[in-house]
């Protein structure tokens, strides 16, 4: 009985105390790090609206969808995406494996440390880095090398380890939607396998609710072990129209919000946009040169043109990330 | 304040009240249509092993991840799968806007009536009665078709809604592992899109945690609304060997038990094995003429031969569905 009544006490003290943070989560801000304007209230309303019982724009928990871009949304992309930067530190370090390399573009370019010149071949270039980078290994050795990579790797600008280059404001976001019974999915073009090493841990989103760009594994045995060989061939890509396509296969449910920041992610926020009752759409505007960098509709990179139009006309919300954010990164927190 | 005071009270009571049904449930039978044996008994154990906080087999919930396949392990799958049978139901609907299947096989046979003829040609001409019925339309469309129809359709034996032709028993083990932490996903050669309609209402397991088959589809604006359209060409194959190349696609995470009926089950058996720490393999064997059907190493649908012989021999969990189940379906519960 003692074990009992301990345990009870317990359960009745841990119910105050929940009583306690949900008093104080009603006052508190959920957005300390957002700017009093437009963008923090549309997000507030919309949350408010949705989780209203009663409410005919009401939404039960199961359908709180919500998905997120990652390269320039959740984290930043520039002054490349960061999945390219980790591609580049790869073929260095697997050059002495691949002798060949000297003499092949785009790697002999690369190992000579002229990126412009390895890039000039434009996508065919950065596929073929991707697939010798990517490929040829098991899922599993492919998560360490992710890992190794993030754990020594710094920004070429801030110096700053690539995890803590995640926008504050947007975490914030992520938190105040898991609080209001949301499940967050990353929804990106970057590769699934590269993201979801560290998702949980930054963002809070587990391996399951990543959806991602990825190349074909096989599965084989290795001396009676089962392995999944990444193979160097693209399965899908999650860009512009993918990832609707990536929404519907992976998860299912339209989403009831969804955020982005280019026409990548274009597609994605039409398809929110489309379904019945209450939505919400965002789009993240780049327009901070002095704490993060400025650019839209002529940037190669989170190239926004079409998407900012449309959410102009549509009366998405759009972030101006310099008005809208008191801090870019959690390391300026004071 | 009184409402703070009410709202404090209630809290209190709900914990009470958790409290009573934690104690029950430590006390009650979580599995009570299934015989005391070694099966009933390995999964209990499983459980305990997994999810007690201080053993060196504890798992935290996060990674408490199940992975069902559907047709012989969740419900039946006889004297066709299911889907099948929905295939053939469709052509019969869709044929007056086909009149060229008059003189067109597999369907020319399967409109006379005659399946076994339609179905002579084997792979193809399912993949060909697949794609005619299941391809060509919205998503959204295809969902209120597979809805129409579980609506309606009796099973031809038991004549009993296919949903209804479901195992008790296992939507026990479903109910068990949920309440102590697990996330259950199905893992199935069946369609994803044919199984989400009702898998939530059915087996509490939401879209985002089914994984299936699939066919391709295509983003397109149809009168300025956005659509996903359903294209005659196979996406994915969820099968064999395709299990656990899907489970790493969707899920992101080594499950740490596995659920299986088949040979095509085989490798996903396996890819839970090979993981470190606790690991549970069970596999439904159809061993029940009377109440079910009895199959295994011979017949062609949920063939079991080497799956059953690995699991003979590696110590899994192997369910006589005669001498283990106490009842089949739900509507068999007095």
């Amino acid at each position: 009985m003692k074990i009992k009544r301990g345990f009870l006490a317990t359960l009745a003290l841990g119910s105050a105390l929940a009583f306690g943070s949900m008093a104080t989560a009603q006052t508190a801000d959920p957005l300390p790090s957002w700017n009093d304007g437009k963008a923090k209230q549309s997000i507030i309303a919309f949350v408010a609206k949705v989780t209203k019982e009663g409410s005919s724009y009401f939404v039960t928990p199961a359908k709180r969808i919500a998905t997120f871009d990652n390269d320039g949304t959740l984290w930043a992309e520039q002054p490349m995406y960061f999945q390219v930067l980790f591609a580049l530190d790869r073929v260095k370090t697997l050059a002495p494996q691949h002798p060949e390399w000297k003499d092949e573009e785009p790697f002999a370019s690369l190992l000579k440390g002229d990126v412009k010149a390895a890039l000039a071949g434009g996508k065919h270039a950065i596929l073929e880095i991707i697939m010798a980078t990517h490929a040829g290994m098991t899922t599993e050795e492919f998560e360490k090398v992710v890992k190794d990579w993030l754990a020594t790797a710094k920004h070429p600008t801030t110096k700053r380890p690539y995890t803590e280059m995640v926008y504050q404001p947007m975490l914030e976001v992520l938190a105040y939607l898991r609080a209001n019974g949301f499940k967050n999915f990353i929804v990106s073009g970057g590769g699934i396998e590269f993201m979801r090493p560290w998702t949980e841990k930054v963002y809070g989103i587990p391996p399951e609710e990543v959806v991602g760009s990825s190349i074909k594994t096989k599965f084989e045995m290795h001396d009676g072990k089962p392995v999944l060989v990444r193979l160097p061939e693209l399965n899908f890509f999650d860009d512009k129209e993918g990832k609707p396509v990536a929404i519907n296969q992976h998860i299912g449910r339209r989403p009831i919000a969804a955020f982005g920041n280019s026409d990548g992610d274009l597609q994605m926020l039409q398809w929110t946009a489309a379904g019945k009752g209450a939505r919400f759409m965002l789009i993240v505007h780049h327009t901070d040169a002095e704490r993060e960098w400025a650019y839209d509709r002529k940037s190669k990179i989170g190239h926004l043109d079409k998407a900012l139009d449309e959410a102009l006309n549509s009366g998405w919300t759009v972030v101006d990330m310099k008005q809208d954010w008191k801090v870019i990164y959690p390391f300026q927190l004071k």
